[in-house]
C-alpha cells in the first residue's frame, strides 16, 4: 500500500488502531517537550502519582514563557521545575536560553520520530518530518508517565508546493496564505503535508515557520518531508547521525489538495482579530503603525534575523515606533552577533530582549491602548498581547522590519535594496551547554515557593448529583472568562486555590464565594461552552469550586476534554429548549450510579419538578475518568497495580 | 580664596545666597534629566502649569524605568512622555536605549556644568565633574519652569585617594569602603569631593560608579576632578569641545578629610539589607549563590562587561545559577559585541536583558523565595528586588561573575586569569540616533491612555481645620507603607485617584474608603514618618483623600519636604508625650489661619476636651505653599504673573 508521509510517521508511533479515518488510535511517543507554564500542572500530577523516573526515551523541559518575574513566584516556579525534572529524568534547558520549540529543532528533532508537547506550537517539529502534537499539561504528565496517547486518525491534506518565492516574500506568506485558503478551523481533524517541488526551496526553519502557525488553521499537526535540506540542517548542529529521508509514496493517496504556486506569493497580513482574517498588504500599505514586534517560534530563526537586519541596516527606525526583537535562542542570537546583523539591528534602534516567548503571549511589550502593533507572531487574538485596544497586524519579519523604518505598513519590495540569499551555514556554533542532565537522584526533594500548591485531592463522583444551579450562562463562554489570562494570573497557575478566587469573574464576582457557601454546584450553559485557549486550568478552577457538571447546548473541544480528564460531568440537552427550563438556584437531581457512552439521562428540576433528558459528549474512557473523580485517580491506581 | 572643586562648581550656578555652610542657597541648573517613572508627576504638573517650553538650557528624558508592559499602561506613559517632551522643547531618548545616568554621562554630561534630575542617582554625574542633585518629579518640574532650586549648603568631604587599585579589585570596592566607613547616613548634609593621586588611576565611567553609589551615603552629592581622563572620555564620544579641566585650588579648607590608600583595598560586599552592612568578601566566601544580577545605574559601563567577559570566557556558569545581565546603554552593547565580550557572555549563559533599570528596581528579575542574589546595583534594600524573602549582597561585577561560575560566593583573584587592562576606546561607536528632538510644536496634544488621569486640583488650606483622626500609627511609617511599591503598582504612579485606592492599605485595609465617606481627616503618627523612598505619591495620594495635616513625634526629611510642596501641614508635639493625648477618631481643631515658622499653635481635642501645642518643622515658604493648597498652586500663580 501506498503511504503518505504522515501515514509513515503515524505507523512508526501506532501502538492501538490502525490508519482509518475518523477512528481513535493511540501513539506511543518517543519524545515529550514542555515549558514552564504549562508543565507546573504537568509536574503536579506527576508528584501526585509518585512516579519516580519518566517512562520515554527522551524528554526536555524548556523555561521560556513566565520570564517578567515581577516577584518570587516565577522564578520559585523555575526552581521547582529545575528539581523535579532532574529527579524524574528530564533535560532541561537554563532558563531564557531560547524558544522551546526552535531549541528543540535545534538540538533535538529527528525525523521520523513522535513529540508531544505541552503547548499547541509543538506542531512546528513538522518542520524536520517529526509527528509532532500539542497537548494540555495533565496530558503531557500521562506521555511522561508512559501511558498511550489517543487522537482521532486525521484526514490528510495534501499541500502541494510549487514554484519558489519571489525577493522578500518569505515563508511565513506560505502559511497565511493557507490560513486565508482554509480560515482558522480549516484544519480540524486534518493533517497538512506538505510535498512538491516548491518543498526543496525551503530550509527546515522556514519549514518549521509553515508548520508552526499551521496550529492557527486547527489543524492536529503538519508535516513536511526529510530530504538533502533537512540533512544539511543536522549537519550544521553536529547532529547527521540522526538523519533519513522521508517523503510520501509515490502514488499515495489524500484525502485533499490545497495547490499553491510559490512564485505567485505577493505580501499577505492578518487584520485584527484573528490569524485567518487575511488580504494582501496592499490593501493596508500606509496604514499607521506604533509598535512593531518580530519574536514568537514561529519567525525569528537565523534566516529572519539577517533579513530583518539586511532592510534595517545603516537605516533608524521610525520615531513614533516601538520596535522589539526577541531572537528565538541563543544561538541565534549569537550567529547574528557574529554576522554583524545583531550590530545593524541594535543600531537601528530596535530593544532586543531575551530569546523568550515574551510579548507573544502577553508576558511583556504590550503596546499602548488604541496601538496598532505589526507582529511576526502566529496569534493576534482580541486582547492577548495584554491590550485590549491593541490592533494587531501578522506579517513576515521582512513587512514589519520595512514598516518599522516608515512608520507605515510598508511593502518590503519598494525598498531600493536586494534581498538575502540565506545559506545555512555548514555548522552552527555549539551551544549544548544550554542543557542541564538530569540527576536521576531519589533524595531530590522539589522545592516549592509558597505559590506552588499540590493538586488538591478530588474524590470519586457520588451515585446521585443534587445541586443548585451557580451560573446560568449566555453562548461562547471562553476559557477566559472562566479563567482569566494576562501577566496578573499567569504566575498563579500553579496555585488552584488561589486561583480559583479568580474563576469566572469576568462573568460573575461573586462566583467563587457562592460556590464556596454552596460546597457544590452545577454550571448551565449555551453553544460552545469552554471555547477559546487549552488551559486546562478552566477545568481544574470549577471542578475545585465544587462545580459537579456543566449542562450545556454544546461544547468546544479541547476544554471537553479537559473537563473529562478533571472530573467535571459534560451534559447536553436531548432538547436544546430545555435550556429554558432551568434558572439560577434551581435544584437539579440526577442519578449518576451507571455514566455510560451514549446513554439519556433524566434530570430532575427539583425546584419545579420538571423532567429534563440529558446525555454526554464524552467516551466511555472519559466517563469512567469523571466517575473516579479525575483521570488523575485512574492512573494512579493503575500505577500502584503494576509496582 | 582658595575654593574646592564643590565651591567652584556651584558658585558656577548661584543666585542666591553664599558658600556659607547650613545656609539656604539657591541655583539656576544648566541641566536636567527625567526618567519615565517619576516624570509622569512632572509633565502632570507641568500640564497644570499651562507651560508651553521649558525654561533650561538642556532638558533630556530617558524612559528606562517603566520597561515591562504587562499592559497598556507604560507604554501609553511612554508615548505621553513622547508627546509632551516634544511639545515643550525637551530631547528624548527612545525607550529602552540606556539607563538614564549612563546614557547622559555619554552624550550630555559637561564638567562644569550643573544638573537637577528627577532620579536620586542623578549623582552619578558627579563623575565628569558636574554638580549634579537627584529631586522629585515636582522639583523637577519647577525646575524645568526655570525655577531657583534651593537646598542647604553642605559640609564638603575630601575625600583623598592614593595608590592604585590591585588587579580584581574594581572601582565598586571604593565606594564599598566608603559606605564601609560612613555607613548610610554618613554624608547626610556633605558632598563628597574625590582627590588625590589616586584619581588619574580611574576613568570616568568608574568615577561614575563611585558617585553614583555615594547617593547610599546620603550625601546631597559627589564630585571627580576633570582631567585628562575626563578629556579623553569626551573625545571618545566625539565631544572634545566640552572640556574643561577643573579641580580644587591647592590649599582649599574642607570641612572633614577621609583618606583612602586604593592599593590597600580588598574586594568588598554588603551584606542584606542595607548598602553599608559590609564585610571583606572572605567573611562570606562559600555561601551559597542562586542569582547573580549584572546590572544598574552603578555598574554596567564598558569596562564592567569587558571585566566580566573576561572571566566568563570559556566557561558555563554553574547549574544553580540564574544570572542577568542589564548592559547600561546601546552603546556598550555595541561596543561589547565589537570586542566579542558578548559571545563570550551570551555562551557562559548568561541571561542577557535590554539595556534599562530592570530588575534593580523590582520590574523584572525577581528572585525566587528565599533566593540569595548576588548583585552590583547600589541597593539590597529590604523586599526592593520585589521579593521579600531575598537576601540581597551588594559587590563588584568580578565578585558577581566569578561567583556565577562556582555557585558560592568567589574571590575573583583567586581564578587562574590575568584581569584585563581596559583602555578607553580612542572613538565610541556613534548612537546619536539614540535621541529625538522636540518639535515645540504647540499644535500638539499630549495624548492620554485611560491611566493617565491630570493631578488633580487641590484647593487653599481653610482658616480653620476641625477633621476627625483617621489613623493613629506607630513610629517608622516608610512611604512603602503609604504608597505601595512594587510592579503592581508602578504603573498606576500616573492615576493619583487609582493609586490613592491604595494608600496606607499595608497598615489598614479600610483606609481609603474610611478617608472618602469622612470627606477629610488628620493622621497621627509616632517618630520618622515618612521614612525610605522619595516617591512623592506618598503625600499626594494621603493629600487626594483629604488628610489635612500629620501630626508626628518627628518627620523623615524628604517625605516632609514632599508634604509641603502637595499641601499638607506638617506638625510635631511640643511634648511629645501628647502623642498619647489624642486616639483614633478624636475630632481635633486647629486655627490654620495664620502659618508662621516657629510658631506654637494649640490643637484642640474636641472629643476630649484636651489643648496640645504644636509646632511645624516647615520653613515659611514652605508654609505659604500648604497655605496656598500646595505649591503648584502658587507657582500657577507666578506663572500667570510674569505672562
Amino acid at each position: 500500500m501506498k503511504l503518505t508521509l504522515t501515514e509513515k510517521l503515524i505507523k512508526n508511533s501506532l501502538v492501538e488502531g490502525s490508519l482509518e479515518r475518523g477512528t481513535r488510535i493511540g501513539i506511543k511517543a518517543d519524545q515529550a517537550l514542555m515549558h514552564d507554564l504549562n508543565a507546573m500542572m504537568t509536574y503536579l500530577a506527576l508528584e501526585s502519582l509518585e512516579l519516580d523516573k519518566v517512562k520515554i526515551n527522551l524528554a526536555v523541559q524548556y523555561i521560556d514563557h513566565n520570564m517578567m518575574q515581577a516577584d518570587f513566584k516565577n522564578d520559585d516556579d523555575h526552581r521547582y521545575i529545575q528539581d523535579i525534572t532532574s529527579k524524574l529524568g528530564i533535560i532541561t534547558a537554563r532558563p531564557g536560553s531560547g524558544i522551546c520549540h526552535q531549541l528543540h529543532l535545534e538540538h533535538w528533532g529527528i525525523p521520523g520520530k513522535s513529540l508531544i508537547g505541552g503547548d499547541s506550537h509543538t506542531v512546528a517539529a513538522g518542520g524536520i518530518a517529526m509527528l509532532s502534537i500539542g497537548v494540555g499539561g495533565f496530558d503531557s504528565a500521562m506521555v511522561l508517565a508512559g501511558e498511550t496517547f489517543y487522537f482521532t486518525m486525521p484526514k490528510i491534506v495534501k499541500v502541494e508546493l510549487t514554484g519558489k518565492l519571489p525577493p522578500f516574500v518569505s515563508a511565513k506568506n506560505i502559511i497565511l496564505e493557507v490560513l486565508r485558503r482554509i480560515g482558522v478551523k480549516g484544519g480540524v481533524g486534518k493533517i497538512l503535508e506538505y510535498t512538491g517541488p516548491g518543498v526543496k526551496t525551503l530550509n527546515v526553519a522556514e519549514r518549521s515557520t509553515i508548520t508552526n502557525m499551521g496550529q492557527e488553521t486547527g489543524a492536529t499537526t503538519s508535516v513536511f518531508p526529510s530530504d538533502e535540506n533537512t540533512r544539511q540542517w543536522l549537519r550544521a548542529y553536529n547532529r547527521e547521525k540522526d538523519y533519513q529521508p522521508l517523503e510520501a509514496d509515490d502514488g499515495a493517496v489524500y484525502d485533499e489538495v490545497i495547490k499553491i504556486n510559490l512564485s505567485a506569493l505577493e505580501p499577505l497580513i492578518a487584520l485584527p482579530h484573528l490569524p485567518d482574517n487575511i488580504v494582501p498588504l496592499s490593501d493596508v500599505l500606509g496604514t499607521k503603525v506604533d509598535q512593531v514586534m518580530i519574536g514568537s517560534c514561529t519567525n525569528t530563526a537565523l534566516n529572519d534575523i539577517l533579513s530583518v537586519a539586511n532592510i534595517l541596516k545603516g537605516n533608524t527606525v521610525h520615531k513614533d515606533v516601538d520596535i522589539g526583537l526577541y531572537p528565538s535562542t541563543r544561538t541565534v542570537i549569537r550567529e547574528s552577533v557574529m554576522r554583524g546583523a545583531y550590530d545593524d539591528i541594535v543600531s537601528a534602534g530596535v530593544r532586543i530582549f531575551e530569546p523568550i516567548c515574551g510579548g507573544c503571549n502577553g508576558n511583556g511589550f504590550a503596546p499602548k491602548t488604541d496601538g496598532i502593533s505589526l507582529r511576526t507572531t502566529p496569534r493576534n487574538f482580541y486582547g492577548r498581547t495584554g491590550t485590549k485596544t491593541a490592533q494587531v497586524y501578522l506579517c513576515s519579519p521582512e513587512v514589519a522590519a520595512a514598516s518599522a523604518l516608515y512608520g507605515v505598513i510598508t511593502d518590503p519590495r519598494t525598498l531600493d535594496i536586494d534581498d538575502i540569499k540565506y545559506e545555512l551555514p555548514e555548522r552552527f556554533l555549539d551551544d549544548s551547554n544550554i542543557f542541564v542532565m538530569p540527576s536521576l537522584s531519589p533524595d531530590i526533594v522539589p522545592r516549592r515557593g509558597p505559590n506552588i500548591k499540590p493538586i488538591p485531592p478530588m474524590e470519586a463522583m457520588e451515585d446521585t448529583i443534587k445541586e443548585k444551579v451557580l451560573l446560568k450562562l449566555d453562548d461562547d463562554i471562553t476559557t477566559d472568562h472562566i479563567c482569566p489570562a494576562g501577566a496578573k494570573y499567569l504566575p498563579i497557575r500553579s496555585n488552584i486555590p488561589e486561583l480559583s478566587k479568580h474563576g469566572f469573574k469576568m462573568v460573575d464576582e461573586t462566583f467563587p464565594n457562592r460556590a464556596k457557601e454552596a460546597g457544590g454546584g452545577i454550571i448551565v450553559a449555551g453553544e460552545n461552552y469552554g471555547q477559546g485557549s487549552s488551559r486546562e486550568q478552566a477545568a481544574i478552577i470549577p471542578r475545585y469550586l465544587g462545580i459537579k457538571a456543566v449542562i450545556a447546548k454544546s461544547f468546544a473541544r479541547l476544554h471537553l476534554a479537559n473537563m473529562c480528564n478533571w472530573g467535571i460531568l459534560p451534559l447536553t440537552f436531548v432538547d436544546r429548549r430545555d435550556y429554558e427550563k432551568i434558572s439560577s438556584e434551581d435544584i437539579l437531581e440526577l442519578d449518576t450510579s451507571n455514566l455510560k457512552e451514549n446513554k439519556i439521562y433524566t434530570l430532575v428540576n427539583k425546584t419545579t419538578g420538571e423532567k429534563i433528558s440529558v446525555q454526554s459528549p464524552a467516551s466511555q474512557d472519559e466517563l469512567n475518568y469523571i466517575k473516579a473523580g479525575g483521570r488523575i485517580n485512574l492512573v494512579k491506581e493503575k500505577l500502584k497495580g503494576i509496582e
